[in-house]
């Protein structure tokens, strides 16, 4: 009944072409890339592909009649069942609606629809001199609309911090078809300070709150120079000490990225071409600016982490950098061929703690992996403590997904145990919700009241973020 | 009677020594930096001097049970009567809890207490070779509290950012006591995007929603070296035109400011020594950085600048920078003294336009003080199109007081006609929330939606940031 309703208030907003309703249209979306899709069945009522705002306001006033869930979508690249359907409902399909509909230079600003993926908007960008810092490894599949929603970011976090940091303003549709700009009605100012935040509130809250449909983001000059360094260890504490070293020497690298020895080993086996040092880690600093600057700090850096280091390079020769980097861009695919029965999943895999306890995680890791008998895989953001864990395991093989999923768990409680979060770049969604109240404390219960006044009925995106259960009818 | 009750009920929260009921005492916290409050009596019915957050929920308790509002204040350095009893209520002072409670050098982060003042914060730091990079012109008055509160900034937000971009964490009371911990329960991550971004929310909320008892801060190292240009225009539009041209070199300058012939002229009566070539528009970059990526982009801010500019001058010695900044430290004391019965107000002081709108920003302002017959003096930080305007009145004139508030209320209007704010630095408070409906739209029903679910009996610092009256009882 609800559903036939369904169905004819749709066909009023959107042509047939982006109305999808069959099985295995439908099928196709009950995926993300994490590892938990495998294992469940959340199949949409429907999947619409809005391309206006006005489509959107008018879905959503259809879904809060019937009390039917709506779920946004970019491009499905989430690690967290963020855009899947946990309680049915309409997909909303953004991945169509990509105009960039404004680069503005004069004002270090652009405007995008929530479809646009993140390399594209930088091309258009790189026409203007302009870029946008936040790098996910994503960068060839990730929406926009995705990006802010999770307050997506990658490894240069370090010194360029996260999506939030550029989004300036946003238009949303609200859960009862309302329109809102934040940052201010046809603003264009880059500094701001009227009214509540909503913006950085929206940035980040996976749907819960509203959809986005449009994304207003300050953008920065592109700087004229990058250099790497490479520093290999042979003792694990030394990594994150020489890390330490580096920021107290007053500098702030763009990157600094870690390879564990179970990196490194898989790396290697992977390609030995690459043929890695073998040690207990390897730092790959990336350091950018101007020319003059970066050498400076390249040099700086060499001084620094030899002190520590077996061995230190440094270039700023475009082929020897991405030598260099390869091992690096290599290791999520490598840590896949670890076995040949084997995948790598996602899960556990971005967890973040304090700079201080960065050895203690990745030797805790180790330890669980050896206790779970599943062989993991330790690389990721070193500069910013958030770890990137590659558990390998056959997925054909329940005994060993349970083992994983208890792995999996043993790593999130170890990130809270530690001072840090279970998620520092891909978010919570339904797979770590269920850490929200550890987390979060008394300051779950806020976020609660926030969601039931935005979206009293609970349709925008149900099951994600919060929280489960107890507290609150309707979250 | 309910005032006794709240006397009653103080004493048993705090020593006597800090609780202030004096007819005098309240007096003095009648006033903020403003222009507004000279004119009106927001005289508290009590003071009290916090210095535990369970001295600050016990205060909320009390408070909520009588319905009684409750008013933070950190150094009264604001420009809005944000920190004023403008319903009367108690005033929380903050300025005794002036504890820095930790700095911790290894993950990159320092937590205060909310009477901490800036500079002070900075000192601290200072000997970890960190700093927390925001740079208000109060620096030596303003308190982390407020900065926070009201999302402070200053002249080094062009590359920085403004507060938020450091607050990693709050500790906040409730309207109804409750304690909470925003960016996770003892979260020392540098990174974590678990649950809605609570913390954003209340940075800038303006003591609205709950009272900050403790903030969590990323601090960044210490740049090493630093330098100064000064570039002199004939043409006021050359100004902006080379703000891009070096924005498009791919740099980013800590800071740019400008000094319009108004505030050149206002300059150079004040102190002929100063000697400001007279002209139509100096700018002042700065930049830091590393010693030779400093010098680097000072050598291409002259290429680059001396196209447009009559003259233009770069050092990174410090006695010389110490002069170039000169004219620029003592604009806003030198406006006070273009006539020997005038006074600098602080009213339509920060509005913020976009970078494209800068010198119709300037040339309009011109001609509305030339129509209100009122010297105004500009300056601010262009690097972000955020002006600063000074008014010079005659404080004991009630005729020019009723011009000045025409005069700021027409500038105000320019700035959101322009696709500006009424605020890029110093907030709303209770003398802009009449622009809060324009500015916002129907976000600021949102806004009102969520103060009213944090605080549904209005008593967190009422009659602030959002639109006054006509929607919801309660705000």
């Amino acid at each position: 009944m609800v559903r036939n309703k369904l169905a004819a208030g749709l066909k009023k907003i959107y042509p047939a072409g982006r109305i999808l309703t069959g099985t295995l249209e439908k099928k196709m979306y009950s995926y993300d890339s994490s590892f938990y899709a495998r294992f469940r069945d959340f199949i949409p009522d429907a999947v619409v592909l809005p391309r206006s705002t006005a489509e959107v306001s008018a879905t959503m006033k259809l879904a809060s009649e019937h009390g039917i869930p709506v779920v946004p979508r970019g491009a499905g690249s989430g690690e967290t069942c963020g855009c899947l359907a946990v309680r049915g409902g309409i997909v909303l399909d953004f991945s169509s609606w990509d105009d960039v509909e404004e680069v503005d230079p004069e004002n270090m600003q652009v405007f995008a629809r929530p479809g646009v993926v993140h390399y594209q908007l930088n091309e258009h960008l790189a026409d203007f001199g302009l870029f946008f810092p936040p790098d996910p490894g994503s960068t060839r599949m990730c929406t926009i609309g995705g990006m802010v929603a999770n307050n997506s970011s990658g490894l240069r976090a370090v010194k360029y911090g996260t999506t939030e940091q550029y989004v300036l303003g946003l238009e949303v549709v609200l859960p009862d078809g309302r329109i809102i700009e934040t940052g201010g009605v046809n603003c264009r100012a880059l500094k701001n300070v009227s009214g509540l935040n909503l913006t950085k509130l929206f940035v980040g809250s996976e749907g819960i709150l509203g959809v986005i449909t449009m994304v207003r983001l300050r953008v920065w000059p592109r700087p004229k120079a990058r250099g790497l360094a490479m520093a290999v260890f042979t003792d694990l504490e030394a990594a994150p000490a020489a890390v330490l070293d580096v920021y107290q020497s007053g500098i702030l690298p763009s990157g600094i990225e870690i390879l564990d020895s179970s990196a490194i080993h898989a790396v290697n086996l992977y390609n030995p071409a690459i043929n890695l040092p073998e040690a207990e880690a390897i730092l790959i600093f990336e350091v950018d600016g101007n020319p003059a600057g970066v050498t400076w700090e390249g040099e700086k850096i060499v001084e620094i982490t030899k002190k520590r280091a077996s061995r230190v390079e440094w270039s700023t020769e475009p082929g020897r950098m991405a030598e260099l980097w390869r091992g690096r861009s290599v290791v999520a695919v490598a840590a896949a061929r670890l076995r040949p029965d084997g995948s790598r999943i996602f899960a556990g895999e971005d967890i973040s703690v304090p700079l201080s306890k960065v050895t203690e995680a990745l030797r805790r890791i180790k330890e669980l992996g050896r206790q779970h008998e599943i062989t993991v895989v330790n690389y990721g953001h070193i500069g910013d403590g958030n770890i990137h864990t590659a558990p390998v395991i056959n997925l054909d093989n329940p005994e060993e997904v349970a083992r994983a999923n208890a792995l999996v768990d043993a790593i999130h409680r170890l990130a809270i145990e530690l001072g840090g979060s279970t998620t520092g770049e891909h978010g919570v969604g339904a797979v770590r919700n269920q850490y929200a109240a550890d987390e979060h404390g008394r300051a779950a219960d806020i976020m609660k009241q926030i969601k039931e006044t935005l979206d009293p009925e609970n349709i925008m995106n149900p099951g994600k973020l919060l929280p489960p259960g107890e507290a609150g009818k309707s979250v």
